[in-house]
């Protein structure tokens, strides 16, 4: 009967594997005409997948399984977490489900548009569309404290909007004094980085970076997209996109490494779990643990550029030959508040994600109409960062999420970024010479142990369980701001706050 | 309750959509390891496709419709036809289904594998699997004369086995004369057409003579693969595929004309019709003749070079500058006998398909084994084109369709041929001027005619019924053979056979 379970669970992957190649090709290959029957498509297909999951017979098979007990202890896990999402999933109809795939099909195209045109109002109806039907879906679904509980379960489960308003109400007191004493120092000379840095170039050193980091070409592919992103067909084709900007380094490198992490977690679950709960990711936030240690924790330290900067100072030797690594380290660390959340450094960054996370909650407790969220998204610039947005593709049109419908999503980044920091440290404690092995290039062992420790794990336990597993404590925040405070008083050289 | 049916249809072509795009990533962009899991969702997707258009409820909605006195002329042609495949479609299980969608896509990876290793041997099983499925899939079906019969009316329905052996029998007393007679002539100097060709130019004039024949790049887009396609993901989604040879012109050019015909059938179609009957392309041999038609009588024709020489000359002037026209149009029409279908002369091409259609009929009538395929294609080779087959790469394992499961699929490249002649016949009758028009490189007059009379119908004809409307009488193999003949007796100088 655990068979039959497999079984159906394997197809709805399938299906699902499906949809992910039709959203991959939408953003990535895709003609410009093809969109719209593109849109039916996809909501054919979610409708498909969703109703092959929340028949009766999948209900009954659940129950009957739940009381078997021949079942292993993962297995039991597998079924009870299939069971949530199940209980879940009924709450929602095959039409709400095809009807909220069309919207974010629609609104995707339209994002698109809006952004070409440079016009919130191009896609405001969209976004009036989609914050109608997450309203509704918050509804369906149904929650205790918030609405906004019932979306942010989708991409971390049992976490709370309260608990996160904590979280960043704790960093709204602690961040600030540590800009500051950057502030009050001399600032990081980093305009060698805005030269031109050929295409080609640039594209073949993402894809060495990629390849150092264990990143496996045969069962994945790096394209182009105008947001980059990774996406799971199966275990087996795990693929990533990026994004390059000839007049801005860190754009592509960045995002390459940030991806590559997303990809090392996909790649590192066990293909033999396909469908399963345990073949799956446990949450973004864990998800983003994995980009950001990646993007942040290494990708942004020193002993990650002595061992390639020697490599990157050959390819654009105008643009670096008289650039000191010490000085190349000092400027991809630059802090200075900006506009563009995926070019924001790893401090000022998570006041881009408080500025979406409080619009999103007003949106959708209805506090906040669309049609307003332009100007809130602006003051909010303007309270947080002290930056004038001068324009919508600047400001609020930046970000894919909304046009994909996804709600809630935002604040696992940073989630992701203080459990990054949490992991980092044990990480450090637990394999000898980490710090030694990066210098010489050598990223295996840390990714062994991320393997170990999370990816080989996949969803048979929650993200608080496994940060407990794996640090002996809960998520504490203490670790990112440590973390922060260290790095960034040896850039700026100040010696206390 | 017609519009039920319409949206069951369109329900369905959104899951072909998405098998559609499954297939061509496999072949243009998955990664190596992606294949199993590819193997499967293709499998899982064919079988839900498969099951929801067999269902008991679309025979009652049919049985229903065919007796509804308020449907158009139009619509009762869809519901007949879709009446036929569904009676067909009931023939087969959803595990038969299933199962030869997996078998297919495992043939698909071993054939690479095979060309790779140039080993027959590695294809073998796979080939040998293929067999039996398909000799099943023809005893399911059914068949009155010949189980080839069954196989071949999904590429060519209503055409009998039998008819074609009639039709090559006589091409085999016709072509010979014709060929001999070409024999006897002093031969082509086509040398310069095996320089290098720098990749990327090839490439842009492909692109370039692409657009010049009215294919809507906003509607769909060329990649590269092993093997040149096209295929249709919906109607404003048409994408083609080609391949560079460096050293052989001819190589991309040609396939790329070809496979453009096939794309502005496809793009020719109604997408008000989207999943109907009236919404699909009639057979592939009606989508051959527009293929070859824009490949042959059109793309290999004087005053098709007259317009685009200068400019070819202008990307290779090296190469091709002290090449006349005049020995360039005669270089791209050399006849001679060669090992590679896809890169045959007009005129030998169709012994190439000959030699396919004969194994193909003995494989499934059971009179030849797969184990003993290769030796009866050398031999073959050997009789009708008089050369020796050196390796397998250039032999048996050249053609991608036997590892896509399509047996019956050859014989429509030579039924196309011959109504290409016949159609081009037509059109140069009934557009004022054709020859000037494409002279001047004007080749709309000659795509408004194909949508006209032929693209905008989609399948609401039969094949025989289309040729009688467009060119008032059966198909005629005299057409092709006046075409070769007046056509090759100024290329090669003779003045009668």
């Amino acid at each position: 009967m655990y068979k039959k379970y497999k079984d159906l669970l394997s197809k709805r992957a399938d299906i699902k594997g499906a949809i992910a190649l039709l959203s991959w090709d939408q953003e990535v290959f895709m003609p410009r005409e093809g969109a719209s029957f593109r849109a039916k498509q996809l909501a054919t297909l979610s409708g498909i997948a969703h109703e092959m999951f929340t028949s009766q017979q999948t209900g009954e098979l659940l129950e009957q399984l739940i009381h078997d007990r021949l079942l292993s202890s993962d297995e039991l896990k597998n079924v009870k977490e299939t069971m949530n999402e199940f209980s879940k999933s009924r709450k929602l109809s095959k039409e709400f489900v095809e009807k909220r795939s069309e919207t974010i099909s629609d609104a995707f195209q339209n994002w698109l548009k809006a952004r070409s045109f440079n016009d919130f109002k191009t896609f405001l109806p969209s976004l009036e569309k989609l914050v109608d039907i997450k309203r509704k879906e918050a509804e369906l679904i149904g929650f205790d404290e918030h609405p906004y509980d019932a979306l942010l379960d989708e991409y971390e489960p049992d976490e709370k909007t309260s608990n996160i308003s904590k979280v960043f109400e704790d960093l709204r007191q602690k961040l600030p004094p540590l800009l500051k004493a950057i502030k009050d120092m001399p600032q990081v000379e980093d305009r060698f980085l805005k030269k031109k840095y050929d295409k080609d170039k640039q594209w073949e050193f993402g894809l060495y970076l990629l390849k150092q980091m264990g990143y496996d070409f045969d069962a994945g592919r790096q394209d182009i997209s105008e947001h980059p992103f990774t996406i799971t067909f199966n275990p087996l084709d795990v693929r990533v996109t990026t994004r390059i900007n000839e007049n801005d380094f860190n754009n592509m490198t960045f995002s390459c490494i940030h991806e590559g992490g997303h990809a090392l977690y996909e790649q590192g679950i066990p293909s033999s779990n396909y469908g399963l709960p345990s073949g799956e990711s446990i949450s973004l936030g864990v998800h983003e643990s994995q980009s950001r240690l990646w993007e942040n924790n290494i990708g942004r330290s020193l002993p990650y550029w002595k061992a390639n900067y020697g490599k990157l100072q050959n390819i654009f030797p105008t643009n670096l030959g008289h650039v000191t690594l010490q000085e190349f380290y000092r400027a991809i660390n630059k802090v200075q508040s900006s506009l563009i959340r995926t070019e924001a450094d790893e401090l000022t960054y998570h006041f881009h994600i408080m500025i979406r996370f409080e619009i999103e909650k007003m949106l959708i407790e209805g506090t906040l109409e669309a049609k307003d969220a332009r100007d809130m998204w602006n003051d909010l610039y303007d309270k947080y960062l002290g930056v004038k947005v001068p324009d919508d593709k600047n400001g609020i049109l930046q970000d894919i999420h909304w046009s994909h419908g996804s709600f809630g999503y935002f604040p696992t980044y940073s989630l992701g970024s203080f459990y990054a920091a949490q992991f980092h440290e044990k990480a450090k404690e637990e394999i000898s010479d980490l710090q030694l092995e990066i210098t010489s290039g050598n990223l295996t062992p840390l990714l062994t142990w991320l393997r170990e420790k999370i990816h080989r794990h996949g969803k048979l336990y929650k993200a608080s369980e496994l940060c407990q597993m794996v640090t002996g404590e809960p998520l504490n925040l203490d670790y990112f701001m440590r973390y922060a405070e260290k790095k960034y008083m040896k850039i700026y050289g100040f010696k206390k706050m």
